[in-house]
């Protein structure tokens, strides 16, 4: 949503660069499997609360209209992605589904939650293989960002009532999780979609623990801010996801704990020579452009200690 | 679906120039309303028979899943496009939605059916209007089609069972139907998806139609040739559309029938202009693409006379 550029240019690399890929697997390698990274945003948060299913209805749902029934089964489930970014994820998908279809190709499609953390056993192993961390506002994700902010002394920022919920999973664990789907590959024809993640958290609990964490047992003093939403979406609603297929098809268990994640980046975050590197993209990180196209800062809604809030509003439903 | 060149261009076209074209709307004149020019065919041939709804779930549609309800209305409704051409027309979908959600710009999407007959007032009056007229296998449109292979002799070509049922629109009730759109326009932050069709057909049963007006009206000698089909589509299936906004909050009336309409279209074509412009044409008829990538001739299954088969399968059912 940054500008028309940017718009433009993700939807041309994501869409165009995938359709391309496809006919290469198509006349080079038909046997191969396609893993392709989409994300939970390609859903939005439907505001009747109903689940979000694993991209295609489950076969036990059904529709109702004019005292009439049908099944839903196998049918793509509604999409309303949250930014042109998303919705060139969403324009994937159907490339996907359909050269799946026409050309008996075969993919997993992952819907990815919120990544966190910059844990692996790998990445331990060496340092040249810390590659980006993003903070700022476009790449940047919540619990990383928030983190970062801490480190560098920015109190945690929240946008509007910071009650949104996500579906978010570690670093390693998605590791794992690609790493199961890779070793039982698609039946050829099959496209099937699952939802990646190990939990559902509302953001303005997320800044609790990020802040519980850096303030006990790193000796920090952080603050949360609230900032007027630059997005155009809900910032309390309700939440319910589908993520069934990881756990009991593939065998996926989580093995990362949240608190424990937060403590190994404060480690690493607070090391020299990486909080420098924060420090010199200190300007990224507060959020300059609404998703109405504007170019400004944010308006300052409310700034408070953690533990002094309640965070109320909608319980997030994990079915798994 | 022709080849990866074809492919990409008409996403790059659509999807980016779509895209862009949404930027400039918001940007220089954004109290305009776009009217957009879909197709039926993003959304399949659900085998279940469930209704093709107007793109977005009606608001007394439900789902049940889990023993529990909710309610589908304003969501977007399952789609599953027919080619690579009817994808860029889904991704189309989802940019254009988003803008009228971020940006408040206002749109109506219109998920048209297929487009017979060569006439409108405005053409009848000066010839130097008649443009281009498709009757290859990716362009053109099957009505067409047929009254074309009738005039230079080639019979009519159904792909596999030839049961396969569409909506259809006459061009002069289609620019009606546009008309009334524009006059009507939508509301800033509206997103409305309306079916721009007058009728349902069996594809086996308009060339009993295209082939009786041509034998009895022309004196013509018209067979049907059904050919293995190079699509990956089901021949045989469901179809119910719903198309209750034009009639009932437009006031659209259709006002071509379709053998008027054909009856019409002979004259035109056998004229000697036109009809050495399709001769020219003659080889472009036959389709020579599989969906699955394959560059052949068809199969030939079976040759007939008209009015010597039944066709039957499902029953189209029309909700207006």
């Amino acid at each position: 949503m940054a500008d028309m550029e940017h718009a433009i240019r993700v939807q041309e690399n994501n869409v165009l660069g995938t359709l391309k890929l496809l006919w290469i697997i198509k006349d080079v390698v038909p046997e191969s499997s396609l893993i392709k990274l989409g994300t939970l945003g390609e859903y939005g948060t439907p505001l009747t609360g109903r689940p979000l299913f694993e991209g295609l209805f489950p076969a036990d749902a059904t529709i109702e209209w004019d005292e009439r029934k049908w099944s839903l089964g196998g049918e793509t489930t509604p999409r309303d992605p949250a930014s042109f970014y998303h919705v060139s994820k969403v324009q994937d998908t159907f490339n996907i589904l359909e050269a799946c279809k026409y050309w008996w190709l075969r993919s997993y499609d992952i819907m990815q939650g919120v990544i966190f953390g910059v844990y692996t056993e790998e990445l331990e192993l060496d340092k040249r293989l810390r590659t980006r961390f993003d903070i700022d506002e476009w790449f940047g994700t919540v619990i990383n960002r928030f983190v970062a902010q801490a480190v560098i002394g920015i109190p945690l920022t929240l946008y509007g009532k910071g009650e949104q919920i996500r579906g978010f999973i570690a670093l390693d664990d998605a590791m794992q999780c690609m790493i199961r789907l890779i070793i039982s590959p698609p039946e050829p024809g099959q496209y099937d979609v699952v939802n990646q993640i190990s939990g559902l958290h509302k953001l303005g609990e997320l800044a609790e623990y990020v802040a519980k964490v850096g303030n006990e047992k790193v000796g920090l003093d952080i603050k949360i801010q609230r900032l007027e939403n630059p997005r155009v979406e809900a910032d309390s609603h309700p939440f319910e996801v589908v993520s069934k297929k990881l756990p009991r098809v593939f065998g996926f268990t989580p093995t990362i704990k949240l608190e424990e994640e937060i403590e190994r980046m404060f480690k690493i975050l607070l090391e020299p020579e990486i909080k420098s590197r924060i420090e010199m993209k200190r300007h990224t990180i507060m959020p300059v452009t609404t998703w109405q196209g504007e170019k400004r800062e944010m308006r300052k809604l409310e700034k408070y200690d953690p533990g002094t809030k309640e965070y109320k509003g909608y319980k997030p439903i994990f079915d798994t």
